[in-house]
């Protein structure tokens, strides 16, 4: 049975990847998932956070956003509210974490590298897409890195991707748009690397519980749809890690 | 071998329930879990949110906090910085999202239950403790409007407790108190209920990646921890649902 | 004597304005004007603020916003330092002005129309593009109203552009890029209609005060780029006023 | 003729205050006093504020909190609202006032000794007993940087207490309950040495003004509650100053 | 002896009060006491807190701001920083209780009356120069009421006034200038009628604690200091109450 | 034809310039412009802003604020609200820009100009009194550096003064009080040199675009009102630059 886009349930959405997608950043992605469009940017900034000064180590940290009119009905503007709802804190710090345990902090001296989410447009699986995407642009502007000179190596080992599962209507299926989402009974989402090792698992049973059965197809779509996005990535990035 | 405070891997801490522990709210419980202490108490607001307005339906919210005293060098106070950080977010809504799982909004009418955390002391584990004793304060709170007969029955299916578990130099362990939580290279919260589903799984790689070897062991463990905060819920409570 | 660029004095730079670039909000328009690119959306609110209740009197109300990555070195996010800064105020005033003056507000019935402007890609006149570019999209926005028969015509009587004008090295020069931005000793920004009159102009000696001739100059120029805008927008709207 | 809860006019409530409640911090009380439970504790930060720097002084400066299930009708939580309200300002700045005046600053080197006083339960008195509280727990502190060798004697000559009287129904009496409270003409807080040396009178006449006469009264009053209240202070913390 | 400006120790400062020093408010004031001067304005607004609505009773609610260049040194602005120190929410809550204690807020009807207290020059004595300029204010304010028919008659009974006293070289001293104030080891502002019945007191022992008779002595200044006050009031308001 | 206060279109108000107004800033003015009353101070802070140490270049930054009864209803406090209005960023910005651009910045030092606007009554026209005033005081704490020793000459060169203009009735006329300008259909305000030329124009076709014809007329009244300001400004100061 197909789903209402025509995807069977182990489909992902068509993947577009483009790189150097803006002039002034150190690297820049924008990342399209079907409708869902965000452009990750990696800006490097030459200070690292108090923690870390003198440490000879450093830092990645994430932030995320989206647009007023990247959503159905206007998303109010939270500069405007004069702070961060739960979600963005929430989702921020799921790609900080997801990109900085796959890179060799100690490697990369006292810099941040500032991460930047924005979805342009969302149709569900945004914070996923927005690790995917963030991914090409740091691995990007790393490698600027090491052509400068400045570094000897990419200090990266593993590939990484990230992908929502679901189960709607009793049924498990990868990559989740709005709609489907919206009706799942258990959303989950996955980070994984090219190896098939979990980076991060995130799972709820908004509706109802979810056994452990249930928990194996997820994982195992999941995995699937990581595969294909991490194919993507290499064609794009062509860089060996 | 044991761990450094003599526990076996999959032993939990001592734990102590103390329910009807404030005078004023609807529901109130000091849970203790090993040195870990934490105030959980369910209020009852008499409005909903507007996005609920009209529908019938009731809502659950959750906030949490440490106390400046709750920690190893003084946590500074929130309200005077003028806003929450991330990890509180992230774990005020996975404290909400777990209680609302398991109570049918539809049946409690227009009132909304104010879950309130408020660590005491820490010593790892205070998320998770929090929906532990979260929940008993709730089932109480609601079995006071049972009692008055606002309500007909406990609007609650299963019991739901929750627990951490993590890979300590390669060997998974269940219940982290906070030196192990520091050195843990995966961490991660479970919750689950009485008929071992889950509700929530969240795992980090924090330092590496985990493979499913690893997370089996993981989940293992933590069915088996929350098998015994639930029996002590039970004990606590000693009301059936 | 030519530009950097190659431009002459009285160029404007490249012009791309992309209709129905997003799928969610009533208007939408990529504007590109060289390297400077702003997403423009027009979202309607079926409410007015509380001074325009009972009045049968619409609104219209703009944000505007800088990508991170749209800057050369991080632009900080405002959402996360929790205000805007007084530049934003300055230009979401200004963007909601010149809407505002040309769209009779009393025959659109009570709504609000938020404007928003979210450059992507900052490389000067940012805030002139704005407005360029969320004309066309409230135009088009409001002509939807009228095919779906909410509003009888679009009440709209003037076309609108905006541009920017400066003197740089004693040169009176038409729409400066970054680079010219920040070495002019004069900086004007101009936003007139298909009328020739003006709605707004804004005009600053940032290093030196400058004299009656030159400010006639500077507003020929605007008059000259402002006429290029125009034939560019209409040749997107296809819409007789 | 006896108060409601069966107190003469000049009985204070039950006291009882537990030294060494919580681990972390230097020290730390819980203080009961009838239903009001306050914790307190003092943390030691080797830090002065930007006026200090250089001087050889140190600091005392004190926060206040009530939990959410403090209070009949949950308490809004300030950190959430983003900003304390205006009687939390007024009481931090009491209690620090009121510890600061009893230690000699200059003979405890360049650190701030933290305060903070969070209301476990609330039922009147809250502040005169966060104060009361406070000054064991950093007599506490104190003692054990004499212990630690730190500092050579304890910097403080005066045992110090506070507590409330106030006029209701024209009869004054000692030590409010939330009950009576809320029915008083006058509502006083001392702050007093076991010298009977004042250090903070705060006396207001929030229905209808007090004469001469009447502040006599409160103020004999005051002296025996304080006088009691040193006493218990002296047996828990068996240190002569 | 006398102190520096000349003054004996029961001598205040050259008073004056000009009132209708504005055109907008209701009711406003320019009190200078010696280099102090303070714009005390009344605005009527019809409506009352949330918590009034309904009950028929009006409310009287007082803010409290210094210039920057009231100040020596500059004051920084709080609208600026974005929130109140603790100061000035401790002071505009004791103007708004002191005057909200003479007014019979029955008979007012459902308004609120905004007291804004604005200092232009700061030389001590700024928060009792604030009550006794805003008093006047006000009854200007609800007269106003009754000559326009709204009040049958102003319902205050007393005149209120407030000065400072304290201890400075162990003399005690009426109405201290900003040099004496910040030299004194006690300090207490005191509000009273012109019945010689206390309204407000607030003492404080800075520097070390006060006696008995010490207090006794700051009472009778502070009674002193008042009446003197309450006959300018008389005399500029030319009003039986 | 005259105007509703018996003005002719060319006339200005009566203006009255206080010079010293206050004892603490270095430089302060009263600026009474009918009923428009402003308080300008200049205070000097011996920093500047980051991005300007080390440079040798000193910096002028402006604040401005309406009292809450300085208008007709009560303007609510910004300080309260927690955050500064768009408006209040735009003429803080605007008084800022106009007395930078006729400092010689790098002749001062390395020290901050603290220009302090405060509205005490507001009839139209508060910013252009403002930079008008402002001009005065700034000269005023310059010239008092000169005779101090600290500079050799005022770094200035020319008298600047602002007013504002506008078409009301379809009749251009000068320095609009606030009923006119409410109901003007263009509004100008410009900022100009003894020597005629401009420092800034800011024009708002508000309910209307204007053409050519009038945009000269509006220019031309403003010179004639700025040229009598500043023969004010010089019979104030009775300074040669």
């Amino acid at each position: 049975m197909n789903r209402f886009d025509g995807r069977k349930t182990d489909d992902i959405r068509p993947i577009k990847i483009t790189k150097d997608y803006l002039i002034h950043p150190e690297g820049s992605v924008l990342i399209e998932m079907g409708n869902t469009k965000v452009i990750c940017t990696v800006t490097i900034d030459e200070k690292v956070p108090p923690f870390l000064k003198g440490s000879g180590q450093g830092w990645i940290t994430a932030e995320y956003s989206m647009l007023p009119g990247s959503t159905k009905g206007r998303k109010f503007r939270e500069a405007t509210k004069g702070k961060l709802e739960g979600r963005t804190h929430e989702i921020k710090r799921l790609i900080g974490r997801a990109l900085r345990s796959v890179v060799d902090l100690n490697k990369i001296g006292e810099i941040t590298l500032w991460i930047d989410c924005d979805v342009i447009q969302a149709d569900g699986g945004t914070r996923t897409a927005s690790i995917t995407g963030a991914y090409v642009a740091l691995v990007d502007a790393l490698n600027k890195l090491v052509e400068k000179g400045t570094l000897k190596s990419i200090p990266i080992k593993n590939y990484v991707s990230a992908i929502s599962v679901g189960i709607v209507k009793d049924v498990p299926i990868l990559d989740l748009c709005y709609k489907e989402d919206s009706n799942a009974k258990v959303d989950m989402n996955v980070v994984m690397t090219d190896k098939g090792e979990f980076i991060e698992i995130q799972g709820t049973g908004e509706e109802s519980p979810f056994n452990n059965e249930e928990l194996m197809s997820l994982l195992a779509l999941a995995k699937k749809g990581i595969n294909e996005l991490i194919e993507i990535q290499k064609s794009v990035l062509k860089i060996e890690l």
